[in-house]
């Protein structure tokens, strides 16, 4: 394929929000695709990965990651093909996961092949857009959350949030299999349905369900209280959690999405001292420490893919311009599994 | 000695506090002192251990013990001396820990001396108002928090609140036996000197010194960051900690006497998603789960008592009727070292 007449149509961070974002804080250009050099390759994206951590790299400010700079293209994994190749690790044809950012071709040189991400993926393993949730990023990041940091014991309650998402449904059906009793929080009665009746959740709270519904669900389906929480969301929940939990439980804080919009002061736990009268812990989790292990989770889970104990479910709408609507789905809560981008069909 | 003719005063909580404790909290009675039943001990109170935990038990509600009952003499561990015996085990004179309550006398029934606590003290070891300090429920709170749930190795940083209180004392000299750094916070200039210069911490920072005072602190003598964090405050210094902690490192909840008088809810920490950009662990703890270890810790620090490596400071109040007001010394920060009630001479 020649590279010379295709055009990348790419989408920039222009300004940082403050609050939610708005079309103001995105720029659309279009750039010519670079010719790999000697060792690197030429990527098409087809599906990129739309997640909330994606807010905290709006932001200004020291994270586990550096903030995306502004003028630069918005940073997003993804899955594609190779379309050029000067490394003979990677042939044209090949389906690879790599960090594409939002546009639809990306050239990558083989040194920076590693900080990129960029791997093969095999498609008899799971499919592209499980390669995004499950077996990508938001997978080993409840797989480790959850196992690691959470350590759970057969018989133990488990409650998620964010249970429908793509962290959630790896948290909550990891734990099933694990023994465990698995409790969602979710928005809305069509996920709490598809959470207990496809992903076979012990039950689900509808947290949109009126002011003391998660108070009121932990009570009925947590009677011995909670002994881990993986949380997604941080705020009210968080506390209303705290509240429930048991003498030595672990709580995972994976992320805030409630409170990555604020304009004010991100909301603190004030039940934390929970944590205290229940010699319980609350600690954070970062995948990418456990990179050195994806491989394990990941055939694990695509084992459990095959055989019917795991599924996933993905929420794709299609169309790189979309990108700054799609994203907003996360923080409003209408994303009804994964959330994935379409950017170009196989 | 014939019990018939003492008199018994002690100090009852009358009502459950809002906010600050007053004298409304708290009633005046005497009692006649029972003479031991078969395998009983009575005991006169020395010394009373008062301790910031003291305003959790006023309130209503489940927490790590059940709360004091309105009408019931207040809790309280303490000092004193056996003076009627029916148990082979006490010998009259014999000194001993217990869990004395707001009083003169107490006596205990063999089968309540387990639940009360009730140990024979050597003052070899160290003396009464130490085994309420370092060698009691502080030190060991300190001890074990530290070692057991803090896990510090040398060269690490370590930050302890209530530096000059009797749990912080313990903290940040075990730290600095152990080869850590050692950055105290306490109230006031003389404090702080003390807590450098006697008790060897590499600084102290004085949150009195005005805004600002704990971040420009943290800055100047934590240049790492902070790897573990004692927390016996909460409110504000939590947070300005959690900005300048490391990755992995454990911050240990032990108390958050900020908060104990709040008429509103507690602060909870606004930086707590700094757990999850550095990986790391805040976790409670309760000193009774460490009881069939605590003749180590004595052991141990004991050791370094004698040698010179550890100091203790009590901050000495006379009186067993100051104690409403001695007690808001703790809140005030007005007490510089171990705050304990003395009710008698030996």
């Amino acid at each position: 394929m020649s590279l010379a007449n295709l055009v990348n149509h790419q989408i920039r961070l222009a300004a940082r929000p403050v609050g939610m974002p708005t079309a103001a804080n995105w720029s659309h250009t279009t750039e010519a695709v670079a010719e790999p050099a000697e060792g690197g390759v030429t990527l098409k994206t087809l599906a990129l990965s739309l997640d909330p951590a994606m807010r905290g790299w709006m932001n200004e400010g020291k994270s586990y990651i550096p903030p995306v700079g502004i003028g630069e293209v918005m940073r997003a994994g993804g899955v594609g093909k190779v379309i050029a190749s000067k490394n003979p690790a990677f042939a044209v044809g090949d389906y690879v996961s790599a960090g594409f950012g939002i546009q639809e071709y990306i050239t990558v040189a083989q040194d920076e092949m590693k900080r990129n991400g960029l791997f093969k993926i095999d498609l008899r393993v799971g499919t592209p857009t499980q390669w995004l949730n499950v077996l990508g990023m938001p997978g080993m990041t409840g797989y480790f959350g959850l196992m690691d940091v959470g350590l759970p014991k057969a018989g133990e309650t488990v409650v998620v949030s964010g249970a429908a998402g793509a962290v959630g449904q790896t948290v909550g059906q990891m734990a099933k299999i694990k023994g465990c009793r698995v409790v969602g929080i979710a928005g809305g009665a069509a996920k709490c349905e598809w959470v207990v009746k496809e992903l076979g959740f012990d039950a689900c709270i509808d947290y949109k369900a009126g002011a003391g519904s998660v108070r009121a669900g932990l009570k009925e389906h947590c009677p011995k209280g909670v002994d881990i929480y993986f949380d997604n969301v941080g705020g009210e929940i968080l506390d209303d959690v705290l509240a429930k939990i048991t003498r030595g439980a672990r709580i995972i804080i994976c992320g805030a999405i409630s409170q990555y919009n604020n304009t004010t002061a991100v909301q603190g736990p004030k039940n934390y001292l929970s944590l205290l009268v229940n010699r319980a812990r609350m600690e954070g989790i970062v995948v990418f420490d456990y990179a050195d292990r994806y491989h394990l989770a990941v055939a694990e889970m695509a084992g459990y893919l095959k055989d019917g104990r795991m599924k996933s479910k993905e929420d794709v709408v299609v169309g790189l311009n979309t990108f700054p609507d799609t994203l907003l789905k996360l923080f409003n809560g209408e994303n009804f599994g994964k959330l994935v981008l379409e950017v170009a069909k196989d």
